[in-house]
């Protein structure tokens, strides 16, 4: 498909010139190329109002992001080529960084591929494409995978809500091999079992599992509690740090069986128990409880997916922080993370600052987390970082 | 000596209860608590308007932080028990993360002793007190440290320029014990010889240990430029890593020759190389040989030591950067930092990304270190939080 030139209007090309690679629809010179006469997904290039030639690029003209810049050599269209030298690109990095082969292999615009995901479970791939720029080249962008990684089953996993903004359906489909119900995935010398059809997101959350090593750095003590555990992949953790008695609260039962699964499975069972039940509810009863924990883990879904749900989204974040704090033992560790983009982490920090103060503790910032590095933040696109996990102390005296 | 109270003016104590602990000038009622008739470093109790009672504290004066809270517990005043029970807590903090002796043991505001900072190598402590307030109890201070951590030496590394703030001398002293020319010191299996007297600031960067042992986690590659090098911690860690050809360039050429003492000690004299000159000079000079790295480390001295030095502070990094950039080899590491408190660490990756966009090269962030744990933020005192060291990735086509 030969691409369509976009133009831009006068001045509007300074950020893309300066690394961002997303072309918002007010942007465009729509009497010299209407966005309209381009099919979702076409592949054009991207031009200045004198002209200039900035970058290969696909459209989406439903889409207030209704394009986004692949690539900034004249020379290098949206090709099959291209599709591979990303691909390359993006297992080096992993390869420099990782193990073993479970990672998040590609993620989108932070490596040159916007609109992709790919999550790598040894010779699984879980696919995900998340613009219609993307999908025109689905075909092209998984036979380069099969050609790179030789994976036995590609799953694509399109279930996610994005897709929507995009004018695409949603839906999981296996388009190799048979991924069968369950995988085992080796985190750090730990095994879980992973379902790649029917998990959260894509699976696995890996972009925690640099942060979950660094519990080792700061030591967990005897009790623990996990809350929003998903598969338990923090509290088998805290268990392999020595924990004796680690509480994993999900509200989702196949999570927990899960949890009691992949605890077995290391030999943890008499150490990890499942608590199911609202994080919020189950939290006030352990403090009503008069319970204390050594160490409180709190890993969240986004309470804030959209701007507008932000001062909600903030309250939450301050009455879970808030009731964990109180559930710390003198001088305990507070591991709490935020992964939604619209809660910076200073805006985060200061949240749980000011939980800390509502319980009448004072807290210490040991570390501030981020995404793993097979999450990498494109520099200029400040949407590409969105996870913060603090590792705190609650100071002795307070 | 019996506090004196010191009364806020009207609605100034909201931001010390959300859990700051800085008492600025314009925010005292001068008229019921005259500043001027306080000795600088006196005891106070900080009240507001209403004569609710926030807590103790000290004050100065003649300086614009006018006071800082020490104590929230009324029953818990400026004596010899309290400077025991924080360093004690301090100290909990430390032995909890670290195996060896080497680390910041007090870091002012954050371990609730402002005005302190102790560093503790091995037996022997290096302390600045900083501000009036502390050095009025200096006596007890230094009992206390010496009651908790019997050191065999004690030396006072007074010479910061932010003692002038408070009216206070500068200079070095050695009070306890004899601290000798150079000791020993042991940072993650690499011996360092560290000069507790006569060093930068008190002798040592423990702030970027934690960083230093990052390295392993992306390798170095062959080729390692290491530049403002001081003893050569980051070239060393290099060295460890496997690097052939590390070269250290800083402008002292005392530094430099304990550079070549420490590469001696350690083993790696052959692949380690000490280059005397100008930062900006040498980078320049290695570009136009064409020298390439596999892996850049800049940790400069802070470019932007007060807020009026910021825009040239800025171009000093962008421009610093830059030539970092330039030398580096396709899918080479960046690791480059900034102690610069008014450059947050936004700016700072802005600034990175733009040099990055001026030297024609795309860049990928793996990850945001900060100072170490033994250098905790306070969370509500956004000062105590100045490092910022970012890992990037140059995307290997660009």
């Amino acid at each position: 498909m030969k691409p369509m030139p976009l133009l831009l209007r006068k001045d509007q090309e300074r950020r893309l010139l300066a690394g961002h690679c997303w072309v918002y629809s007010n942007e465009v010179d729509t009497q010299a190329t209407p966005l309209k006469d381009l099919t979702p997904g076409a592949p054009v290039e991207v031009l200045s109002d004198h002209e200039r030639w900035i970058g290969h690029g696909y459209v989406n003209p439903h889409s207030l992001i209704c394009a986004r810049l692949v690539s900034r050599e004249r020379n290098r269209p949206l090709t099959p080529a291209l599709w591979l030298a990303r691909i390359h690109d993006a297992l080096a990095l992993r390869e420099r960084l990782y193990q073993r082969p479970f990672y998040r292999l590609v993620f989108g615009e932070s490596d040159g591929l916007p609109g992709l995901v790919v999550d790598r479970y040894g010779d699984l791939l879980g696919v995900q494409f998340t613009t219609a720029g993307m999908e025109r080249v689905r075909g092209e962008v998984l036979a380069a995978l099969e050609q790179v990684l030789k994976p036995s089953a590609i799953v694509l996993r399109n279930d996610t809500s994005v897709r929507e903004l995009e004018g695409l359906a949603q839906g999981v489909e296996t388009i190799l091999g048979d991924p069968g119900d369950a995988l085992i995935l080796t985190e750090h010398d730990l095994d879980f079992v992973v379902a790649p059809i029917t998990g959260q997101k894509t699976g696995w959350f890996f972009d925690q599992a640099e942060n979950r090593t660094r519990l080792a750095r700061y030591g967990v003590g005897e009790r623990v509690l996990d809350v929003c555990s998903y598969s338990g992949a923090w509290g088998l953790r805290a268990a392999a740090l020595g924990a004796d008695d680690v509480t994993c609260v999900d509200s989702s039962h196949s999570a927990l069986e899960r949890v009691a699964d992949n605890a077995q499975r290391n030999g943890f069972a008499a150490r990890v128990h499942p608590l199911q039940g609202d994080a919020f509810e189950v939290l006030r009863a352990l403090r009503d409880e008069g319970r204390q924990f050594d160490t409180v883990i709190l890993d969240p879904p986004a309470f804030i997916k959209r701007r507008k749900d932000e001062k909600e989204g903030v309250q939450a974040y301050a009455r879970l922080n808030r009731l964990g704090i109180e559930l710390l033992a003198p001088g305990g560790l507070l591991v709490t993370s935020s992964c939604s983009f619209h809660m910076n982490r200073d805006a985060f920090l200061r949240t749980v600052q000011q939980a800390g103060r509502r319980a009448g503790r004072f807290l210490q910032l040991l570390e501030t987390g981020q995404q793993g590095p097979d999450h990498p933040v494109h520099p200029a696109i400040p949407e590409t970082a969105y996870l913060k996990t603090l590792f705190l102390r609650v100071l002795p005296g307070s």
